[in-house]
């Protein structure tokens, strides 16, 4: 283990720093601290099935979502995608987004924010709020 | 296919862009022009086996690489790894890097990179300027 090396330039299994979250573990790759991030924040989810992260928006970061495997019912706004492997959602600056895990594996997936650091709140919980509260059952993707 | 239809908030293998390089191909799934992207760039290149992307640098993008399959050799300033599936190196703007197929099956990683314009050339080749033009062969990583 070499977390105490950080910042680092190379980062495996080994150097990650990982978060247990109710959507499944983040393994972050790449944020403040553990390299010299100032721009890019690299972070790897595997969602369970059955689990999701309900609609958010992040009103000072860029996103992009990578599925690495499984499949992704991916929402940007009121519009969802079933997303695989190589498929890709790109969500502007303080756009309400959610993903869920839309198959019966694990969804791996990575989220690539920018910048790498936030003066205000990281994430705001829109899920609560119409439309959001109905969405996916009113669209039929609820399972 | 919908290149008519960009910006996206979905990139499929329908809606990716390609351009030939000497190192593979680069499927792009997020750039100006394909996404509203304004601080995120996210290509993925398929190396062939025996190729390399040699010393260069950004004078205005920090980048990740993210190795989604094969073996990478990869270098951050005078430093290198190999690296595998799931493994990622960060490249502060500006710094010198390269990556190398270190493998014999293709490689595939994914480059991101911010912001997603540059406003000078977005890439400078310093293969040709010492150290970099020899630091393969001596540190015994050339082929």
């Amino acid at each position: 283990m070499s977390k105490t090396d950080a910042p680092h330039r190379f980062v495996t299994a080994a150097e990650m720093q990982v978060d247990t979250l109710p959507w499944g573990p983040h393994e972050w790759l790449c944020r403040p601290g553990l390299t010299d991030a100032s721009d890019l924040q690299l972070v790897r989810v595997r969602m369970p099935a059955g689990t999701g992260h309900a609609f958010h928006r992040h009103p000072e970061l860029e996103e992009i979502i990578y599925v690495v495997d499984g499949e992704a019912e991916q929402w940007v706004g009121e519009t969802c995608r079933r997303l695989g492997p190589g498929d890709l959602a790109h969500i502007p600056r303080d756009e309400v987004h959610a993903t869920y895990n839309g198959g019966s594996d694990t969804l791996v997936f990575l989220a690539i924010l920018s910048p790498a650091r936030s003066i205000g709140p990281a994430l705001i919980d829109v899920s609560g709020e119409a439309p959001w509260t109905t969405l996916r059952v009113s669209t039929g993707d609820a399972p």
